[in-house]
């Protein structure tokens, strides 16, 4: 196949001007959850809109009532060409803790490991910045050889991915016919490890709460106080203490209705992965699985419900003591889905945990952060056996099919609002830091990534 | 008693003035706990040094290793005087959060309440500065009627109250000879009610901890591991919850040696103040008693251990959501001790049962912030009853003799190592909002409060 060596020697000879496109647009503080930074959102998505069009896009940034969308279309070389929607977000993360980046998150720098590899630093290099250029190079290299692109193209770009994706669900259903395509390529997951490429079949949906436990009316002097008045803080750790039993099942009423058992050949298949409790925790400094007693790592994270504390605070939290009963206290809490648990079921189970567990004179607030159910894609389709082949072309081991911790909402509003299934590739790996301090993608992440992209358009045009 | 009469005049005439005062002092921003504001400490001490100076004391300022200490010295009016050492703290406690102040907590102001009371608004207005120069300005109305005081003072303004006093057992031990009088006067506590004087003789001790506990060597995306890794979140909530049983009793092993229950008589004697559960708690908004059950709320907070988090802290807790994994969460908690308990078994005990909360694979580090035992002055002394007979002399209402749920370390420093027993007398009242946003100490509290010092110097003359 002589015009996919060129293309992929084209992407080669790239590289350098690739990153510095990458570079650019990982500069750009584009953190939706905290609206100072509206306008870098606006702005990263005015660069990319830009960038698509020098490509020869037919590309526009679409408003919405958050951060905008980038929506652009290009044909196909043949009339009959499929038709696949690209998907990706250029929205990050906060930064914070800041103290603790070696380097400028908005700086984005290339750095050796001590193992001789190559990284990139800085805030969306992995989530999804650099993920989502790798789909874009690819374009770029099929135009600067052939003048075209060997399937029929819609890009679109959300900023609002990390934060809960407010405007998606109302943007998909106003310009359905626009971007309903025959699949959609999701660019936001993870290899295997660093030689061997995985498609994500398995996605845990989620549901955020954030609660807010007030007491007294004022804060209180814990001396004169203490003993006699209700303390938040006493009050949102029983709470949280009771979300799990000393199996590590979470304790919520119906909280596991729709959660069915993960079939054995799936589970001998990831055994064949060879990974282990101890190699899966020893990269994060951690040996004891915490979740349900009895299951490996790959099933918790992939095939079972969690619930999870993601923020609390309460009372007086700076250096030295100060001896206060503070008047509220809150917490964010997500639960991570699987099957066919219910969103709102579950969010309607813990709130009326939560009151229940609210003392007379107390009171809860609740905060609602998106919710989304889990999405179960086929373990076996023309479309993922194609990508699969493509992608064992590029890297060193055949590409495998695997579960997903994370939750990626968009697959399921692509299947119930377009009717379209989604293929799941990417190429970060699991120690990149996303939503962490010192954020990085691999050098050879973003090369063989665009290559994949390049190897994968051409065998969905055959 | 002529002489009284006309002090007590001067003290009416001087009032405008000895406001001034006391607003300049709280204008200094002494917070003993926060680093920044060192200079400003010792900016207060220098202030009350160089006041005491111009009413006629020998006085200095006292360097320590941490904030220093005022001492001031004045002969009484006859050689054969009592002698009494005066305490006070000149320094105040952090502001925050400083957006729920109505007026700057630097800037002291005078306000008219709905119920007609003019209350003095600012940080350390009530806790301590205003009760201190209570005192002060009293010596002053003396020192301007008759050129004398009717008692030999000594004096002595520390600035760490508020953040563990850890200089001030040195400085007694170093400086014993010179601070021992025949008793000791604290002005940092409460009236019973606004017409209602009282003096403390129940004192709670308190013990201070602070707990990070520790996973994962990096923040985690709860999609990836959640499920898998131990969230510190989730340790220090079942740690936090398990502090106390259902019936509101600290679970510590050994947490009640030494504790005893309260004489009848006492218990009986408190029930004459007319004070319900509903009462104590509806001026903060509550209703529900959280403390052990079966107790009322006096007896929870002045005779009886407590363990109370004051403030805690992990993840993502800025707007938005966040689906981290935190590294690390923290708590500050401080237990408040009765009787016999032991502040370093207390600690020791704490920490055991933290530890063992602690999963293999994750750890926790301790910091200490204080530790004092509990006081128990005496129901009845000749040097009570002359102070209760002169606060009731001054105030509508008899005084009263009560327990108090706050610690005072300094009253067991003066038994121990002076030899010394004291009187705690103090003018603020419950709802003056003191470690609180818009702390506030009554014009009366102030104005009656120097016309109580001068009954109570006059008293002990005789």
């Amino acid at each position: 196949m002589p015009a996919l060596d060129t293309v992929l020697s084209r992407a080669d000879a790239n590289l350098d001007s690739s990153l510095e496109r990458m570079f650019a647009l990982c500069r750009i503080k584009s953190i939706s959850t905290d609206p100072a930074y509206k306008e870098e959102c606006a702005r990263a998505a005015t660069w990319l809109s830009d960038y698509l069009a020098s490509l020869g896009f037919t590309s526009s940034v679409r408003p919405t009532p958050g951060h905008p969308m980038v929506v652009a279309h290009h044909e196909g070389a043949a009339p009959d060409a499929p038709h696949v929607l690209f998907y990706g977000h250029y929205d990050v993360q906060p930064v914070d803790p800041i103290n603790l980046w070696e380097t400028d998150p908005f700086e984005p720098t290339i750095k050796q490991t001590a193992n001789g590899r190559k990284v990139i630093t800085g805030r969306g290099t992995s989530d999804d910045k650099g993920q989502l250029l790798t789909f874009v190079e690819a374009c770029r290299a099929f135009k600067e050889t052939h003048g075209s692109l060997p399937v029929k193209v819609t890009i679109l770009f959300e900023g609002e991915e990390e934060s809960g994706s407010p405007s998606l669900k109302p943007f998909l259903e106003a310009n359905a016919a626009e971007l309903k395509a025959d699949f959609a390529l999701v660019c936001d997951t993870s290899m295997w490890d660093a030689e061997t490429p995985a498609i994500s079949a398995g996605l845990r949906g989620l549901v955020g709460e954030e609660i807010v436990v007030k007491a007294a009316d004022r804060d209180l002097h814990s001396g004169y106080f203490g003993g006699a008045a209700a303390n938040p803080i006493h009050i949102l750790a029983r709470i949280l203490d009771g979300l799990h039993d000393d199996n590590g099942r979470v304790t919520l009423p119906g909280f596991y209705d729709g959660v069915e058992e993960t079939p054995e050949d799936v589970k001998d298949s990831w055994k064949t992965l060879g990974m282990s409790d101890e190699k899966f925790l020893g990269e994060i400094g951690l040996s004891v699985p915490s979740g349900e007693k009895g299951r490996g790592v790959l099933e918790s994270t992939w095939a079972r419900p969690t619930a999870e504390v993601n923020g609390i605070i309460g009372g007086y939290t700076g250096d030295g003591f100060k001896t206060v009963i503070a008047a509220e206290a809150s917490a964010k809490v997500s639960f991570r889905l699987v099957g066919k648990q219910n969103p709102d079921k579950i969010r309607e189970s813990f709130r009326a945990y939560v009151k229940s567990k609210i003392p007379a004179d107390c009171s809860v607030e609740f905060h609602k952060h998106g919710g989304s159910p889990a999405i179960q894609l086929p373990y076996d389709s023309a479309l993922l056996n194609k990508a699969k082949a493509a992608l064992s072309d590029e890297w060193p081991k055949p590409a495998v099919t695997i579960g997903m911790g994370g939750s990626i909402p968009i697959v399921g509003d692509f299947q119930k609002m377009l009717g379209m299934e989604s293929l799941l590739a990417g190429f970060a790996l699991s120690d990149d830091r996303i939503h962490s301090p010192n954020e990085k993608y691999e050098l050879t992440s973003y090369h063989k990534g665009i290559r994949s992209w390049i190897r994968i358009m051409a065998a969905l045009k055959g």
